[in-house]
């Protein structure tokens, strides 16, 4: 009973959602924050890798990397090319980044992984890994057995989304704990940063709806099959 | 390509995670931060109504509402009813837990709609109430046509997941803004109450996570079709 719209219009919207996104958390993190830096004196500018790397690396590439399939009039094999690399830069990126704050935290004698948004980030971060492993395994390379591979797609499609879901609300803690610590040193609860900070976690969160109604919309048309190795049409449609 | 799993059994495990986060809550709201009133000289007690309010009455009994169609073995409109019903309950609870936190910021001198987690419970509760009202009239009374009702099912059955996935991550966004507060004043980063909160929050996402895959799972046995009013089977399979 999935919802019928064009999954390619959705993905424009995405796509839009994605560039207003990633212009807000770097506005945020240099024009308010001082600018970015692995090593630096002040360990915030450490800090600020953590957002951008976590909001452009992880949620905007993996989330392109979701839709990939239904963005890109591309042929099926090339599409499973591009979402399963988009996916591997997003994981490494998102690694990136969970290092940028142990880096700032440590510098700074602030204590880890004592808050909701830690564990959570923790745990995504792992089961996104286990996903882009065993998938590599069973639809890439040696590649599982054709009924291995349609037994297993809607749980791919499902804890695949079911990750995503929890790294977009995950951001939405990050965006919150971090404007709540802000606040608490004196920051304006009302204002002009308070309100950039909230509304790039509402970006954000509205970029992984409609990611997430992407990959459950009806696709307008799946790919032409393509070669004997590649006949079974692994081009969700719908979830 | 929905996941194929028996989807009643999915519900035991959702009612049992919905009990462990009531206890826990509980334990949290009255065992550590003073118990519950409307009405009191601690302004905290006040606060502490809109956790239990928030999970038990709005969380919990809306993820009840949400999967009573898989999870109750009664006739369809006996089971139209009870969804339509614990929603409604839950939306009050909803409303009056909202009232809570108002009442205790205002009490208190406290700002008020400054918060993520603030924005995104307004937007929450409204929607939720758009989806009980229009729901109602379609496919209640005076009900709309059978096209109407088969057309918009997928996007009510869309809408109402995409509602209640933001309502589960703004309770984790409340724990977590709740917990900086209190650890910003001092409470023990990694003590008893720290981690009771981390876990309810957790307990709470799986809860919904589970709410998320019986909605989205098939399901055992469509109830049977009955009178020529509800000739159409709308237990919905899946999503």
């Amino acid at each position: 009973m999935a919802v019928r719209i064009n999954a390619m219009a959705v993905t424009f919207v995405a796509h839009a959602l994605a560039v207003i996104a990633a212009i807000m958390v770097l506005v945020w993190s240099i024009s308010y924050r001082g600018g970015l830096a692995w090593e630096a004196t002040n360990k915030n500018l450490i800090f600020n890798l953590h957002p951008v790397l976590m909001l452009i690396g992880f949620i905007i590439l993996g989330g392109e990397a979701i839709i990939s399939y239904k963005s890109l009039p591309l042929e099926k094999p090339v599409k499973k090319l591009i979402h399963l690399i988009l996916h591997a830069i997003a994981l490494a990126l998102g690694i990136f980044g969970i290092c940028a704050a142990f880096k700032n935290h440590n510098e700074s004698h602030i204590p880890n992984l004592y808050s909701l948004h830690s564990w959570i980030g923790i745990g995504v971060i792992s089961l996104y890994g286990f996903q882009w492993v065993y998938s590599f395994i069973v639809f890439f390379f040696p590649g599982g057995s054709t009924n291995l591979k349609s037994g297993l797609l809607p749980w791919h499609a499902m804890l695949g989304l079911f990750v995503y879901i929890l790294a977009v609300g995950n951001a939405a803690l990050g965006f919150l704990e971090k404007l709540t610590f802000l606040e608490n040193g004196g920051l304006d609860k009302y204002g002009s940063e308070a309100f950039l900070i909230n509304f790039t976690a509402i970006i954000t969160i509205l970029f992984g709806a409609f990611v997430v109604l992407t990959a459950s919309a009806e696709s307008p048309s799946p790919s032409p099959s393509v070669s004997n190795d590649d006949s079974v049409d692994f081009s969700y449609s719908a979830i």
